[in-house]
C-alpha cells in the first residue's frame, strides 16, 4: 500500500472513487481515450465485491462475486483481455436440498421428489416471473408498461397470489434469498423482474450449466480487477478514503484523510448507499440524495470450507446442498480447476445472513459446517482450513451482492440512478443495464461513464445547465 | 455561531450528536443529573426539524414540525417547562378536497358528497386499520403476534385487499401521503400500523380537533429547542459536522472539520440516514449498519404563503385544502394566534414532493398558488410573502417528517434500532416509543439514553462485553 500521505498535489482529467471493475473499467477506457486519471481506492486492495483468498500451494478462491454464463459477454470479454481464462464449473452428480426440514437428492432445477402438484406450481410460477421479466426493459425499469403495479408490492406479497402449494413457496423463496440476498418481503416485485430481464432471465439466474452460474475464472475472479489495475498508467491510490468532493465551477475537488485531488470531472463508482456517505459541496439535490437512501446492499456472507480432496465428487455428489431454514441457502463446489484442494462455498444471504451475522464468528463456523455435514457426511466437518466472509461488516462494501430497490424506489426515484450532477457521474453495477448486479453490470456502468465523459465539451461546460431537469434544483 | 477552531480541546462525560428534540432532551437530562456534556450541531441553529421563519412585525412560522394533540403529553410538558403555550388550531368553517379532479366542499373527517358507497368503503378501511394498529407494540413493532405477515406487504397491497372502490382508495392515499410523507407503495403495512398506534391511532393522525393537529405553539415549535438550548450550562457547539466517532477501551473521540471531542459515552440523536452517514472506528457490525441503510426518510416540503390576513376566513373557510393529485396533499390555515397575518402552510408531501423537488423553485412557487387558488380563490394567487422549506436539500436532515420503514425492515432489523453499540448510544424519534415519529418520540428517546447511561456503570464497564448479543460481532 502507497502511503498517500506523502503524495503531492494529484492532478488529473478525472478523478474516478473506488476501484472496483466499474472504477477500474472506467479508468481504463479514459486512459486509452488519452485523458488522465487519479483512481482512489479506500482499501488496501482492488476489485471492490470481487476479493480473494489464498489456498496455499499457489492456489485460490474467490470470498466474493465469482460465477459468469453464456450472456456474460462483458466480463468474459475483459477477462480475456487480461488473459483470465474461465472454466466449466463442476456440476456432476446429485444435488441435496433440505426443503421445509425433509432431505432430497436429484438432479436439474429442482428435487422432482416434491411431488407433481409441487413442481408444476413452481414451474407455472418460474415461467410466469420469466414472461413479466421480459415486460421490464433494463435500461428504464420505471418505463415498464406496468412499472407502477410491478413497484408497489413486494416479491412476497406476488408469491401469496401466484404461487398455490406451500413447499413451492419455500423453494421459490429459498430461490430469490440465493440470488437477490434478500427475502421476498424486502424486495419490490419490478426489481425481482429487472434484475431477471438484466441478467438474462429468472431461470438462467438460478441455473448452473444452462445459466449465470456456468463458469469460474481460473485464478480467480478477482484476479481479473488486479489485472485491470497493473496495467493502468497510475498507480491506482490505495487506502484514500474519500470523505468529501467539492464541485466548482470548472474543477472537483476529492478530499480524504491525508489527500487532496483536483480533476475535471469526479466519477464515483461505489455502492448507492455508499456514495450517499460522501459529503459533496455544495449538497446533492434531494432526489438524487433520497435514491441513495433507498437501495441498500443485499445481506451476504460467503464461508469456504476446504478440504484435501472434494471427497463428495467420489460419492456421486455434486457438492450442491440448497436449505430453506438451514444457516445458508446455497453450498457450491467451488475448487481450484484442477479439482485440489476440495473447496465448498455456502452461500449464507437474505434471513440467514441476517441471523448468522448475530452470532460469534465460532457459531457461524459450527453452523456452517453442521449444515455441510448434513448434507455431505461427517468429513464435511473436518475441513482443513474455513474462512468467513461478512460482506455486511466490510466497511466499505455493506453488504453484496448488490443493491436492491424496495417497492416503490425506481418509479419514484428511478430518474436519479444514472443522471450526473454538474460534474460528478455514477458508475457502480447497480447503474449498470447489460447484468445489473453482476460483474458485466459494473463493466457496462464504467463504459458508460466514459462514454459520457468523452462526450462532455469541457470548454462549453456550464455546471447549472449541465443538471438536467430530472434532478436540478429550484 | 462560535466558531469551533477556536475551542480547545472538548471533554465530557457525554458528547451528543445533533441539537434537536432528542439530544437537547437528552443532554438537559443529563445535566441535571450532573453531568457534563457538549452538544455538537452541524447547522448554524439548533432544533432539527424544527425551523422558524420570520414573518415581520415579531411573529413567526414553522417551516417543521408544529402540531400536537391531547395525546401528545411529552411535548407538551416539555413546552410548559420553557414557557411555550399551546393554542388550537383554526379548525371553523368549510374543508375543500379535490379528489380524482372533483371538488367538495365539506365539514368533518371526510366529504360525505363523496356518496355512501365510497363513505362506507374509507370508513370501513380506518376502523380495519385501527383494529389491527392497536396489536402492533410501539415498543417493539416486531414483536406484533402478525408482524411478519405485516411486514411483507406494502400498504398498497394491503388497500388492493381491503378497500373496494377507487375514490376511497384515492382518499385514503391522500391521507396517507400527507401523514407519512410517503406512497403507500413505499411503506410496510406494520409501519403503517405502528406508527399509527404509536401516535394514537390512525384516524387520531388525520384529524385536527380531535387528533394530533389540535394544538400549535404560540411563538412556534421552533421555539422549545431554541429555549432549552438557552437554559443548559454549556453552550451548544454550532457548525460542528461529526466525520468520525472513535471508540475506545475507555473513552470515544468524536471529530469533525476543526475539532475533537472527547468523551467517555457518545450519544447519536440523528436520523437514521444520518446516523449511516457518519464514519465509525472500528466500524460498526453489519447488522446495525443495514438497518441505517434501510430506514429513509419521507419525502415532505413545506410551502408556506403569507397574506395581510386570513382572508378565507370570512368567506366561512377553514384554509383547509386537500388533493389527491394537486401539488400538496394538504394545506392549512397556520396563521399567528392573534389572527394576523394569514398564513397558509402547504404540505407538499410523498409522491408530490418527489415530483415537485425536480422542478424549479419559481415553477414549485407557481403551482403551490395555483393549488391555492383552485382552492381559496383568486387572492391566495397573491401573497404578500411566500418561503418553501425543501426537507430534502437539506444536507443535514434529508427529508420529513420521520424515517419509514419499506417492507422487511423491522422484522428483520428491528433490535438494531436502539440497541448501543459498545459507548454509543442512538436517539432520535424514529427511535422513540411514544409518538415515534413525532416530536414526542424525540423526547421520549432522549429520556432513554439519558437513562441508559445512567444506568451504566462506567467503573465496571467492558466494552466487548457491552455489544449485545443482538448485534455483537464474531
Amino acid at each position: 500500500m502507497r502511503q498517500v500521505a506523502d503524495e503531492p498535489r494529484m492532478e488529473a482529467d478525472v478523478i474516478v472513487v473506488g476501484a472496483g471493475l466499474a472504477g477500474l473499467t472506467a479508468t481504463r477506457e479514459l486512459t486509452e481515450a488519452g485523458w488522465t486519471v487519479r483512481l482512489l481506492e479506500a482499501r488496501d486492495r482492488v476489485g471492490g465485491r470481487l476479493k480473494g483468498y489464498q489456498l496455499g500451494g499457489g492456489r485460490v478462491a474467490d470470498l466474493g462475486g465469482e460465477y459468469f454464463g453464456d450472456k456474460s459477454t462483458a466480463i468474459a470479454e475483459v477477462a480475456r483481455s487480461v488473459g483470465v481464462e474461465g472454466f466449466r464449473t463442476f456440476d456432476a452428480g446429485q444435488r441435496l436440498s433440505f426443503i421445509e426440514g425433509r432431505r432430497y437428492a436429484y438432479t436439474g432445477l429442482f428435487p422432482w421428489r416434491m411431488g407433481p402438484a409441487t413442481l408444476a406450481d413452481f414451474g407455472q410460477a418460474v415461467l410466469k416471473i420469466e414472461r413479466l421479466a421480459k415486460t421490464v426493459p433494463p435500461e428504464s425499469p420505471w418505463g415498464a408498461a406496468r412499472a407502477s403495479t410491478f413497484d408497489s408490492q413486494t416479491f412476497w406479497s406476488w408469491m401469496q397470489r401466484n404461487v398455490a402449494t406451500r413447499t413451492a413457496k419455500a423453494f421459490l423463496t429459498m430461490a430469490v434469498e440465493a440470488a437477490y440476498c434478500a427475502h421476498p418481503a424486502d424486495l419490490s416485485l419490478l426489481h425481482v423482474l429487472y434484475y431477471a430481464n438484466a441478467s438474462g432471465g429468472f431461470r438462467y439466474l438460478l441455473e448452473i450449466s444452462g445459466g449465470i452460474q456456468k463458469y469460474r475464472f481460473d485464478g480467480g475472479a478477482h484476479s481479473i480487477p488486479a489485472k485491470l489495475a497493473a496495467r493502468l498508467p497510475d498507480e491506482v491510490r490505495l487506502g484514500a478514503v474519500v470523505r468529501t468532493i467539492e464541485q466548482r465551477s470548472d474543477s472537483v475537488v476529492v478530499r480524504g484523510d491525508g489527500f487532496t485531488a483536483h480533476g475535471r470531472w469526479a466519477v464515483v463508482a461505489v455502492p448507492l448507499t455508499l456514495a450517499g456517505r460522501i459529503r459533496y459541496e455544495p449538497a446533492l439535490p434531494g432526489f438524487r440524495d433520497q435514491l441513495t437512501q433507498r437501495m441498500p446492499a443485499g445481506s451476504a456472507m460467503k464461508c469456504l470450507a476446504v478440504y484435501d480432496e472434494p471427497f463428495w465428487r467420489a460419492e456421486g455428489l455434486s457438492g450442491q446442498v440448497t436449505s430453506t431454514d438451514g444457516p445458508f441457502r446455497v453450498a457450491f463446489d467451488t475448487s481450484p480447476r484442477e479439482g485440489r484442494p476440495g473447496v465448498l462455498s455456502a452461500f449464507v444471504t437474505g434471513s440467514a445472513a441476517r441471523k448468522m451475522t448475530r452470532l460469534t464468528r465460532a457459531e457461524r463456523r459450527a453452523a456452517v459446517l453442521d449444515g455441510l455435514v448434513r448434507g455431505l457426511g461427517p468429513r464435511a466437518g473436518r475441513p482443513a482450513d474455513f474462512v468467513e466472509q461478512n460482506w455486511l461488516d466490510e466497511e466499505f462494501t455493506r453488504g453484496c451482492y448488490h443493491g436492491f430497490a424496495p417497492p416503490g424506489v425506481y418509479t419514484s426515484f428511478g430518474p436519479a440512478l444514472r443522471t450526473p450532477i454538474g460534474r460528478i457521474h455514477w458508475a457502480g453495477t447497480e447503474t449498470g443495464v447489460h447484468q445489473m448486479g453482476s460483474m458485466g453490470g459494473a463493466i457496462d456502468s464504467g463504459r458508460r461513464v466514459a462514454r459520457e465523459l468523452l462526450a462532455r465539451d469541457a470548454d462549453e461546460f456550464d455546471p447549472a445547465a449541465a443538471i438536467p431537469a430530472a434532478v436540478r434544483r429550484g
